[in-house]
């Protein structure tokens, strides 16, 4: 038979009851019915979840390892979810904390396909850290966007993206928007080519398709799409129909879910495709530790399954003064994100953007962590 | 300008915190940044998120009502959801409780097609509670399915839905799977007609839009989707492009969101047009307490914006012993679902379905509750 999945959940139990809580979680995920009444035998012996370990942790809960028969999955990135953790998302005493994809499946989701390299090639970025910018605050027109566009240009920043809240508003509609801001950019003068610019899909799929189509044909390369508001098989659909375009993965809705963020944002999405992946750094607006931080950047860039490195891209409240920190934690393997801090500069946009851009091509990058 | 989103927040925090947390979750879910940087009169004014009211709660949380401006929305399903929660939700110390849709994206919406009268009529339940039971485990072929939607079907379910783990895997490829089991079921002779056969859909829109025409070329007028893992937007996108077909929304993915299960279940996959929804019970496999379900079920049905009610379907390890206990608690307006209770009873499954049905047809419902 196919090789298993092995996942890995953090169970809240007591001592004597974590063996029978394991077994529950391994039959709400696979067969999700009274083992007695499972009469056949494939479905007992190769359909049926088999918990595998269970070992205490330090801070009284359980680590339990579940192998799930890949023959539920298929092929399939959203069924991937549900059966990883589909009905135990209602129930609030687990947490899934790992998943080790057989090869094969990995294989088949295929990764990135530009990755960190292809994203470096893309602004000739050599073997240093990428940065990058938003464009904000929504509510403004197409050509005011434009207008921040081209200074974060000036400035030198290799990747002006979407605030994820941008979809397709009357103030600022797809399609006018992204005409308007590309040829702002391509007016700018710069050795490495124009900075680029990552439009943010919204919608359907067949929303976000035509959202591509208009993207390529003013000759952008780059989208940002949240993969659980577009729906993980909908997401790696786009990715697969779209192999000249990177993808930027951004996290809204992603981090309600009680799953650890090193798989979601860093194994998953990466395996899914995401050639780059946003998340909040730690010390900003949001609650990530440095440790699960460290965690989610190895998930993206690590060697696995031969597949390409995924660009972590720390954000959510980041400033120029945290640049040195964030280039010794993370390495040049990384994208830094500022936003909310370089608009704060007003006129001086320009030479604040310079100032970070600065600081990132001089750092003193030791060994490519890519 | 457009009326407000009205979203009702549940905060973790002190009593000296609030006013500023609950002012940068407004500045989160709308144009996060520093509003020292907004400089747009119209982004001050009309687009920035504005708290209106801050009250502390019994257990130390504070409630925060904010008002979002309905133009970042537009009328996307998945953009809402990124506009109520989407940075939001990776922050710990908060809940999306609730949200005040203007009447206009709810009536944009449309809501359910066919709702709790349009399925009543469609088995000739009259003013009774409906009956659903499903097909599991996974693993078994079309045939043994089959064969169970067979004896499901002689017992009088109404409804016979596909475990939501069944997708399109080897051993019951979708297109087998519902031709067989449409097949089988059109031999049943009842007076109401054949049973209602519910297959599962998966994968991504294209996928799912090609499994509905499947059910549809073999007679099939009701689909179950997990919304959550379809992504919003492509669920609602299937919705309209099938009004003749009913959707039972699945809640798995649904749990792990830190929002309200009678916002999320009840509230909007009703709005965005679930004819029914699956969510689990108090007292079974989850923990949903009682209060949360009678919520999500007053949601799910009560007099909305000109909606049509969206049946309840409380599930989650329920047995025919419960079935009194839940009609009294829930009313006429409710489909149960019962599955591997009945599964347990094996060789007399039609007998015991037939025992449940009963129950629920002689119960002495007082008024209809939808």
């Amino acid at each position: 038979m196919h090789p298993r999945l092995r996942a890995t959940y953090y169970i809240r139990s007591d001592a004597r009851s974590i063996e029978r809580r394991a077994q529950a979680l391994a039959v709400e995920q696979s067969v999700e019915m009274p083992l007695a009444a499972v009469d056949d035998p494939f479905v007992r012996t190769e359909i049926v979840g088999q918990v595998e370990t269970i070992a205490p942790m330090e801070n009284g809960q359980f680590e339990v390892r579940i192998a799930l028969a890949s023959e539920t999955v298929g092929s399939d990135p959203g069924q991937l979810l549900n059966m990883l953790f589909g009905n135990s998302s209602l129930q609030e005493d687990v947490l899934l904390h790992d998943v080790e994809l057989p090869s094969g499946l990995a294989h088949c989701f295929g990764g990135p396909r530009h990755g960190l390299h292809g994203l470096r090639r893309r602004v000739g970025a050599g073997a240093r850290a990428l940065t990058c910018s938003p464009l904000k605050p929504q509510g403004l027109s197409p050509q005011r966007l434009a207008d921040l566009a081209q200074r974060y240009a000036l400035g030198g920043i290799d990747f002006i993206k979407d605030d994820h809240g941008l979809a397709d508003q009357f103030y600022a509609p797809f399609e006018a928007r992204v005409a308007t801001i590309a040829k702002a950019l391509g007016k700018i003068d710069r050795r490495s080519g124009p900075a680029r610019y990552v439009p943010s899909l919204s919608g359907d799929l067949d929303t976000m398709r035509r959202q591509i189509a208009t993207a390529i044909a003013v000759g952008l390369d780059t989208v940002l799409v949240a993969p659980m508001i577009a729906g993980l098989s909908n997401f790696h659909r786009l990715v697969r129909e779209h192999p000249q375009i990177a993808f930027v993965a951004h996290p809204a809705m992603a981090g309600a879910a009680r799953i650890a963020p090193a798989l979601l944002l860093g194994k998953l999405f990466r395996v899914l495709g995401a050639d780059a992946v946003v998340f909040p750094n730690y010390g900003g607006r949001f609650g990530y530790s440095p440790e699960t931080c460290r965690a989610l950047a190895r998930e993206a860039l690590g060697s696995r399954d031969h597949l390409a490195p995924c660009v972590p891209v720390p954000a959510g409240g980041m400033d120029t003064g945290r640049v040195a920190e964030m280039l010794d934690f993370y390495g040049a393997g990384v994208m830094l994100l500022i936003g909310g801090a370089l608009l704060e500069a007003g006129a001086q946009l320009i030479e604040a953007t310079a100032s970070f851009v600065e600081q990132v091509h001089r750092y003193p990058y030791v060994a490519d962590a890519g």
